[in-house]
């Protein structure tokens, strides 16, 4: 495959650019007979919408969504579902003058690299603006999980640069335009991020991920583990450059004694192994961490290189997330909903007859309710 | 696919238990008219088998390598390459009583839930034993992208439980049975497994990996990314718990003007990226760091369940590595080159003519001569 | 995959029902560089387009292509193309009586089997209405493989019905509604169809499509034979029945040695293989014919069965096409344009650095000029 | 993928060539829980198995299967299962000839200029000796779609060269050495092929394959329908030039009141569609024709080229098949099993909660007891 897909049974395919007449995918593989509405759809891409406050981009995009085919009668067909988002609030001339040079930390030098040449307007294919598309798959995908296994999947912002987001209450989640699970940081969050616009520079974030409800037996050893697909997943989000399952590097320093979670009839009694055993969901809740690096393009004048490879210095003015983690909660969702369903449907394509004399335990604690460790 | 193919056009399906009569694999794709010896393989083969010192598992495999099609006359032939491995030193008893019960922190639980029963002699399929065949692949993965680009690929144990090891000489890696790049940590370390497999518990480890010479150019946004296929082969291999490419999770407190490598006509100034940005290489190092968890079979005591869902404690006896992270660098080599080499192919497949005016400049740093940050 | 993406590295993810919104697709993999315009898609497009002549369904689709994405100043970027058309001349009021009942030789019976229940408007996704994505994202593979490779596609109607159509003068294809390479038999066929359409019968046909100065080498035995993936793209267009390549079924009464092309340094003496030894193009012409079966709806009564299960009669008045097999060519064309790109681009990435020392030698015949044996 | 892979849910990955060490493959995606044992694929491979009559190859090969893995306590464990058959009678010097020249007809020359040298002992990779891979493969799949679904395959000769084999008793088809459904036929076959083996020349043959009991919904539109995975399966056998489903070419001069299968609620009341619509499976019996070619290996003098493309003549002594249209009988069968097996998963990993209230209605006439048409 091209590198525009995902999934292997329930797949995405994306297209668009920032600057382009429009964004959008095709699913295919999604199962017949799912109750789905436009608004399903369009109630996640507002979650992740630019200019809903000062702390992103100002970017005007409604980011209304079109369901072009796949849909009946209110009910999914079975054949493939076509999501299309015009864009609306181009600005190109913005990046008129970043056609000549690469910001550093960009996919500017890359691309030109590889494919000869670039759409530089507005970042082209690999602006962050590519991550709507996922949320609305990932919508479709959620519904199905929630409504076939109970699945649910929650993200929030963890740690915002140097400052750590103590989890405290997921229903604080949608209350605050950071996706922060505690209340009482939403000020200094806010001070941080006032700070930082004026600064002209970004920073870095760290995301939680979690989905409760995960039946155990998803995920296909030996390469296409459960926890690998998530970290392959997540790490092709914009701007990610770590994935932590479970306990993660803190595994580095933990004895076997500690980190191997035990069970009882009653359930597991912790879950340092984040809901993923051998590459197989465990029925515990699945944890993620991701590291989210600083938005590269920044006001701050930097040292670069133009396209004949000349000395320059680049700085970059457009409207741009100060910190791309905060928007990337949604989308962190959205791909672990597309992981979770493509392994559902595949493990029971090859696993649909088992019987297993095993009773199934169940997970070490509710469900977001508690810092994921 | 189902779960044991790796790749897209260069690809390695894997079969084999740990007690089962042998284990090994297809590679498929492999260029025509590179000069490949069973030797080749072994070599790397060696260097990953156990029993070669104290401090990792007793049970004694010559892992010995069969070239079974695809090579004649001393090159590959651009068909299937068949590899085996006869398994010799099976101690099926050492398991039997592992059969009724699950080890905490193992795939036993999740296999049974998954296919309703388990092969559970050593481990079956979730063996790390399966390993070895990655590293068979990846040996001819690296001779080629050593032969064709001057690929060079090297890891290296970076920490033991709380035990961090500096980087000092890429030379001495190859001088001590930890793989460690440091020579004057090796008291420390040997004396920390003595008293470690003295214990009955187990040890995690941090693992780093690089690959020097990868041209710009490599990876298929937006889902396929480098790194995403990094984090993809990375995390599939066993124990392992998280991935970081480049700056990792240092790069949350980082900001956008720390992060973002600069560039000059004589290379970049930094490489917080990794050697990858939005998703393609940029032609500096590819680096990667594994957290390893400690290994789940333990000789202490734990509580779990059995088959039947009841509680027991269980202790394992047989041979295991006290620390897993430590046979696993030549294993993360392999996975790296096995990605490396997929997207080397996937690349001049789509891009073969693409000609690019900017110059390519080189990295920041010589490769493996300093710690990877 | 799900069924809905076509190839390895040059894809196509198509989407769209007969009477929804929009049909369309996202082409993945496609070489940057390449000069392309709305104009080059739209020209194919047209040859395929309903309501050209008084032969084939009257619905009035325009048929307008647009491009939003993957394309910037006039040439392909490399990122995925996705092309739109919008539906136009929806009549679904004329399939409400096909809502309850099954029209006999349609998808109508196995979709409602598969899905639990279908979008029964103009067939829905069974419709061949859906085949002209397929021809829009042939004509992008058609302009590569002529600029890049100078190949050369063409088809045409060779049967209609019992109406045997003697190859003579490719130029006369463009000149009749029928495809046909033969301007003398243009009256009989007129007179064919018209009694055709008012008995309210539907015939099949038969189609030629030929592929000249494809290069040696294509293809990927054992399973994706350059044959074997021909046969998939051409049984998978709608309605048609079989395949052959080359010979075909007349092999079956041919010996050894008249079926076996002779070769000699000026090229091969016949071409009875149809381009194509040991699943790979052997640089003659490749050669296909298409069996078509006659158009399932059709105004005659006809015994079936209702969605209780209960017997019924079925007429379809709407609007078809007596006879699919003549807008079938394009078709036909666009999907061999499809697979010769896809293992143009398989074959360089596994094979880029191959120096055979043995001569190409040429095809046996001048292309397009002879009748397809 | 790379060639050698079939199927996407089980898949079977193939490897070997005729005078290598070994021949084998990796099915990937077995159900769980099949019993399966040696002699289930053993009894396949017999049937297939050269020096079995004096009309095949006189080679000697036992071949003898050994399963490595994926098979414990007698049932398959949802691992990889590899299957491994050693080759035992090459007499590589008879190919000696072979190595500087291209036989008319065969894959040589194609080899050679894809990959710039070739395997010749043999055929190679070439050689028909890689079908018994599938068949062995294929009986894995036969086992678990007759337990399962109660599917039953069966294949026949139907044409020899000039001679129709009418098809009169299916328990005839294991009677004699010919697969051929006929006894009163027997005499003419023997006579025609001593005296093919005397000429010193080679034959074509046609093949009837179908499956018995396979449900409505098998397939997935619009591009992996069920009949194009038939026709890229068959066609990709060795020496396959044509494809027919159901009414196949003589579709061509059937009207649409013939060719479209009525329904009662008795069943359909033909099958002209050969159980596939829409490319769904019907519930009725699939049937596909198979245009085989004549060997290409036979003793009578050719002009062809030598590797430095001079003009020489060629003839082929070795051990061949007169017609290897006649041991493609159990190869077909066990490829429509592969094809069946893998959208038998496909299907029920994205529809395993469809209901449809519509029954279903049985095929038109037992299966096996009538020709096909």
């Amino acid at each position: 495959m091209a590198g525009n897909t995902f999934g292997t049974l329930f797949t995405v395919t994306s297209f668009g650019e920032s600057h382009g007449p429009a964004i959008g995918c095709i699913i295919d593989g999604c199962p017949p007979g799912l109750a789905l509405d436009r608004a399903d759809i369009q109630t996640e891409l507002d979650r992740r919408r630019p200019g809903t406050s000062r702390h992103v981009t100002q970017r005007r995009e409604p980011d209304t969504v079109e369901i072009l085919s796949g849909v009946f009668d209110g009910l999914t067909t079975g054949t493939p579902i076509a999501l299309l988002i015009r864009n609306q609030d181009q600005r190109s001339k913005d990046y008129a003058n970043l056609a000549e040079t690469f910001r550093p930390g960009h996919a500017d030098y890359t691309y030109t690299q590889k494919y000869g040449f670039r759409d530089y307007r507005g970042g082209g294919r690999a602006s962050a603006r590519e991550t709507a598309v996922r949320v609305a798959a990932g919508a479709v995908a959620r519904k199905w999980l929630k409504a076939r296994y109970g699945v649910c999947i929650r993200g929030w912002l963890s740690q915002l640069g140097e400052i750590a987001i103590p989890f405290v209450d997921a229903l604080e989640i949608g209350n605050n335009p950071f996706f922060a699970p505690n209340a009482s940081c939403v000020p200094q969050l806010e001070a941080y991020m006032d700070a930082l616009r004026q600064s002209g520079d970004s920073a870095g974030a760290k995301i939680c991920v979690t989905a409760h409800g995960v039946p155990p037996g998803w995920g296909a050893p030996v390469f296409d583990r459960l926890d690998a697909d998530i970290a392959y997943a997540m790490m092709g989000i914009n701007a990610v450059k770590g994935v932590e399952i479970g306990a993660g590097f803190a595994a580095v320093t933990q004895k076997g004694s500690e980190h191997g979670d035990e069970m009882t009839p009653a359930g597991f009694l912790s879950n340092h192994a984040g809901g993923v055993l051998g590459g197989i969901s465990t029925g515990q809740d699945i944890r993620v961490n991701l590291a989210i690096k600083p938005t590269s393009s920044i006001r701050l004048s930097r040292r670069s290189i133009n396209l004949a490879g000349q000395p320059v210095m680049v700085d970059t003015q457009g409207r741009h997330d100060p910190c791309v983690g905060i928007r990337a909660v949604p989308v962190a969702e959205a791909m672990l909903a597309l992981v979770l369903i493509d392994h559902a449907l595949r493990h029971r394509g090859q696993c649909a007859d088992v019987v297993c004399q095993t009773p199934k335990i169940g997970g070490a604690a509710p469900a977001h309710s508690e810092p994921p460790a």
